[in-house]
């Protein structure tokens, strides 16, 4: 049987951006966006245009850049945003306007003192007019998680009518549960006429941790398009690790669906982003985290000498990861070092690695990147008396 | 409607501490374990006493130390280890024996060369003498994510007859989607003789990005414990985040589940565990991030103006988040820097945080924690033309 594709849509240049501090340029973006094109992703959200000419540029220039993707820009449901984001997509071989409302009666209330019925009536013209620029235009319901079903599937149903290719769900603040964010899926494909027409799409914030279980739980109940970024950077706790629901795919052949992504370029493009971001990843992350891979206790490292298999369902090299690719900088943690000093045959005590570790933030201010070579040179100058036990 | 209770089981210093480069000494295991008795968890695993002299020590001193929590010991399904263990806990008000045995069939295979009938010999035997010292005792079944049901079934109601107390079931290796990790919840609760005499207990690893979800998944479907740790720390991708599924039942009061901790320590115990175990917490992780309450875009946060609530759906007074207590230390990125120097009123862009990081840093390895009068103080010595702008 043959699996059904995924989109993989990544917004860590849009979405993932929106993080205190982290403002990319537009030549950092350039490499990120070709980066993403060659792992795979289906779209890249460029950015959000109308929010300064940085941004409108950024989206222009990746739009011209982009041989395989589609590229997206961001609007709200405003006749001169979508204008801007056209212009900025001009360019672009398979160009998709991102447009919506916050549909929430929160939302409805609190931010647009408006009805039920003006934000229909807003939704359906800003997808109009989006569909006068571009044939793809991707309607977001802002706060899709907390929308009541009934009135999330009317929206949906008459956006698609105007035109709308994908429609995005947001659980915006990411409360949701997987069970419930499932089930608002399931209540979409079942309840909106012409549902088999347009894309649904999972777009799941962090919050509660449960961004990745939600998109997977979006997938398994008919969504076909998860929104992601890059080690799930992003506003808050962040959106969805690409790197988390690919695998998550891969590795349960039988949910029958899978992504176009190389996943043996996942670690790489975590390391650059997080390298150009800024923004460091925790030794315990998910597949990219430098400890993702690493054994310390003995029952398990037993087990791994045994039979890999019996702790791991990975192969490491599958997203990238062997060994030496596990890269110590300023910003690496004492595990890194010690796992690294242990591959090149140091076993260091607490006290040691204290040690050790004073003198390797000296080494790596100074070096970009320490290699094996210099632990041994470190470790050295460390005045320890370490011994080489491998 | 009164809400079933959750046990918390912090394993933070047993299998948290399982990372490379990590060890603790018996002082800090103590100061962590005494905060965890505040944080109000219902069991402390405080180590795995055969391993070594200092897990024994340690083990011991948090015995005696201990006033509310149960105290845990881990063991093998080994006479030697279960007796090592209770010595170790003969100070503790509450003590248990976490005793156990691999019931895969990769396990049975590869890693004891045995059949079903004699690990189940094994474990049988294991709890009646782990019974001989203690009340109190926990059976694991490792991989039991991996275990076919019915022989799962088989081992916990000879367990449950020979005395065991709780019934831990390890998804060892972060594979279980949280539909799969519940039903088996389920399958237990149905067909396990005397299931009603004994607790079920989740321990999910997060190799995949699952752990909390499947976590939540067990205790939907009759689970009454959740191992966890601070900061989702362990080996490989770590443990079940302690502070997620504890905001996760609080948030959700229609599941009519709750833990006892007390959330406003979660921020502090967070750091605590953070700073004395060396290993960083990414600013975009759930809860306990700096970033976890920061929002940057423009949208949102004229959203949270109008109303907190459109984006907001934890107050983070009720994890012990403040704005002064995001921290700012030589660990700190410039995401951290830049939100707090916005707080004090400056606006930087990309170029002056370059600068003001360079200086930030030099402040940050001479103090120990940087306040907001440094701040005006490091951006003074920048030379950058920064505009306080609030």
């Amino acid at each position: 049987m043959s699996k059904d594709n995924v989109h993989i849509f990544d917004t860590t240049l849009r979405d993932g951006e929106q993080v205190p501090g982290c403002k990319l340029d537009t030549k950092q973006k350039l490499v990120i966006a070709d980066r993403l094109d060659q792992l795979g992703v289906d779209v890249i959200e460029a950015g959000f245009p109308i929010s300064s000419p940085g941004d409108f540029k950024s989206v222009e220039e990746i739009a011209k850049l982009i041989k395989n993707a589609t590229v997206c820009g961001l609007t709200r449901a405003v006749r001169k945003d979508i204008e801007v984001a056209a212009e900025a997509l001009k360019f672009a071989r398979r160009p998709r306007i991102h447009t919506g409302i916050g549909t929430s009666d929160s939302h409805i209330k609190h931010k647009f003192n408006s009805t039920r019925e003006g934000i229909i009536e807003r939704a359906v013209e800003a997808v109009k007019y989006a569909k006068s620029f571009v044939e793809d235009v991707e309607f977001y319901a802002e706060d899709a998680g907390r929308t009541d079903n009934e009135f999330l599937a009317r929206i949906c149903e008459e956006v698609i009518k105007a035109g709308a290719t994908v429609l995005n769900i947001p659980d915006t603040t990411g409360y949701c549960l997987p069970e419930e964010y499932g089930a608002k899926m399931k209540y979409l494909r079942e309840n909106v006429k012409g549902i088999h027409t347009a894309i649904l799409s999972c777009h799941c914030h962090n919050d509660l941790g449960l961004a990745t279980a939600n998109s997977i739980s979006g997938v398994i109940n008919g969504a076909r398009q998860i929104e992601c970024t890059i080690n799930g950077i992003g506003e808050r706790a962040g959106n969805t690790s690409l790197e988390e629901v690919v695998m998550i795919l891969r590795q349960h052949p039988y949910l029958n669906l899978d992504t176009h992504i190389n996943s043996k370029l996942l670690y790489d493009t975590s390391l650059m982003v997080s390298q150009k971001m800024g923004m460091p990843v925790q030794p315990n992350k998910a597949i990219v985290g430098s400890n993702a891979f690493a054994h310390s206790s003995g029952i398990h490292q037993d087990g791994v000498i045994k039979n890999r298999e019996t702790y791991e369902i990975m192969d490491p090299e599958d997203v990238g990861v062997n060994e030496s690719s596990i890269v110590l900088t300023a910003r690496s943690g004492r595990a890194a070092l010690a796992y690294r000093a242990k591959k090149v045959g140091y076993e260091l005590t607490k006290l040691q690695l204290d040690s050790v570790y004073v003198e390797f933030l000296k080494f790596a201010d100074i070096k970009k990147e320490i290699l094996d070579n210099d632990i041994h040179e470190i470790i050295g100058s460390s005045n320890i008396n370490a011994e080489r036990v491998a």
